[in-house]
């Protein structure tokens, strides 16, 4: 049960930004996603207590997610699977991009290994949360068993648990799954009915050819699971992943705790659309890092209404987007606590005509 | 005198930006920015040094340069002119969001006074390299003298001195001064020979009848110096501010010192357009930071004919949007020098189909 975000400090939240030394909504979305990180982060307490504790950001903590998928054994992808064990190793001896980011940035990193062809050595530090060594081939059969589903969003809910416990507030989720952007396309196409030609993209870099064969895939597994996509589980179940399966879990659970997700590209937005499609409430709590530069992702923003911070034409994933967001929330905190206002600094406001 | 660029590493620089674990091209900007980046900052560096000392970021040093306007008697702004000195003042003593972001996220900051109507109370640390009280009103006379011109361009150069003195290779300019958005529209104007129906906005938030009377004065201005706007020190003399003068003479030392400059929005822009006009190569050494909210603001950047980092539909000043962009700046370096290789992490490379 996702609780609906308390709206109780909305005009004290709104007023504050209104009387700092600058033109009404000139800071533009910082000042939106003030008031959003605001209202989050302030969920129980008194007004009184906003003020004077002034909640910020604890323990940022990225989350990795990697799984295999069986629909990458049709050629879907320019790697072949062996390439996510191979990187979910370099995410563990820390030489990807969302090691580099994260180091930089303040992020807390755990990865987890939510099912993948090859199991990363035991020395590795990765976290074991395996439904399998591969999903199913979407256009074929389910890609999950029901089993699986189930598992899987629990185990995504534990993922966040020991991060909650050490006080962090807000969350990003990253992955790795080669073949993963067929699958994110498929349940963007089915929990939207935009056809494949809308929905799949080059992925991190396919050819024409291949994009038609996703595509064909992906209209095919449409045709395949018609009868049960009202339903976003079976959707999940059926187009999804073992690390989306487990992200959407990890995205419920800390909207149950009323803590923030930084959302991040492609697959991670497929996730969070299905996590509002089983529980509406969690939106609330979901910020939306960027734009990727995967054809698709801004119809899925277009979907869940949503505006994305960035727009740096990446498209790698690993949470990448979502980390460098992290700076912007920190500087939309910085000035809600720690600028002047018009009285304070003696600038004389004026009101903007309407 | 600009140096060009020298870009003996392109190919270096290319290739080990390729090389990094991730799909060509994945990072989006984030590659072309650590491109550029690297090559200002391995200027005059062997391969060997550059590979061994990687050169970074140090002291990066936000200048905020504060003049007034005597258009803004004209009723341009929502702010009489009295509010850019309580802004200086706001500033000098920590309380506008550009101090809480520049102490957020790493920045030196410097507020210097280029000639306001009250110079800032003595206590204050604020440089003083006054050009006078305020500008002429543009429309019936050049706005500066050519012995403010070229004591404007002079105070700009030295305006930066310290900060290369103490290693700083990394700029960004701010600004503050009411009326100057009508400055900078009629220098874009004058530049581009737009119309100003095209590149005049709302400023900090104008009403419809502001909006025209700004658009009439800015008509009239190119009328009365039409003989003269073939040449940018005119245009900047005759449009231009006091601070947007000491901006243009910053950028052009920033650019023969090699170093880098942070260009923030319209005000800003309009300044990096008349360095560009006055010595073309300093453009290299601009790195476009924000799309601001101010309309016109996007075809500054077309003109320009370059890409921005930031869309936050921001419309401050100050630097504030410059100020975001640092993180991704670091971003930029930390992947390229630190994320593993292909080779080094033994990942799979794939090469893209072309």
């Amino acid at each position: 049960m996702i609780p609906q975000l308390n709206r109780q400090h909305d005009t004290h939240i709104q007023h504050t930004i209104e009387m700092k030394t600058k033109p009404q909504g000139a800071l533009g979305k910082l000042e939106t996603l003030a008031h959003q990180l605001v209202t989050i982060l302030s969920q129980g307490m008194e007004r009184s207590q906003l003020e004077s504790e002034r909640p910020d950001i604890v323990r940022p903590q990225m989350l990795i997610f990697a799984g295999d998928h069986g629909i990458a054994g049709e050629g879907v992808s320019i790697a072949p699977s062996e390439v996510t064990a191979q990187m979910v190793a370099n995410f563990a001896t820390g030489g990807a991009a969302i090691n580099v980011l994260c180091a930089q940035l303040g992020w807390q990193l755990s990865v987890i290994d939510c099912g993948i062809l090859t199991p990363p050595a035991p020395e590795l530090n990765v976290v074991s949360q395996r439904l399998g060594n591969i999903t199913r081939p979407l256009h074929l059969e389910p890609a999950l068993s029901e089993a699986q589903l189930d598992q899987g969003l629990a185990l995504g809910q534990e993922a966040v648990k020991p991060a909650l416990a050490s006080g962090t507030n807000l969350f990003a989720l990253g992955e790795m799954g080669i073949g993963n952007t067929t699958a994110a396309a498929a349940i963007f196409s089915a929990l939207s009915g935009l056809t494949s030609a809308e929905t799949v993209g080059r992925g991190t870099g396919v050819s024409n050819e291949v994009v038609e064969k996703k595509q064909q895939l992906i209209e095919q597994a449409l045709r395949l699971h018609r009868e049960a996509l009202h339903d976003p589980r079976e959707v999940l179940r059926r187009l999804g992943g073992f690390e989306i399966c487990q992200m959407v879990g990890a995205m419920l659970e800390i909207a149950r705790a009323q803590k923030i997700v930084l959302v991040d590209g492609f697959i991670a937005t497929a996730a969070a659309m299905l996590a509002y499609r089983i529980a509406p409430a969690c939106k609330d709590y979901m910020v939306f890092a960027h734009c990727s530069g995967e054809q698709g992702h801004q119809a899925m923003l277009n979907w869940l209404n949503v505006e994305p911070l960035l727009n740096l034409n990446m498209r790698l994933g690993e949470g990448t987007g979502a980390a460098l967001a992290l700076p912007l929330c920190q500087s939309a905190l910085a000035f809600y606590y720690q600028m002047a206002s018009f009285e304070a600094a003696a600038v004389t406001q004026v009101v903007e005509p309407s």
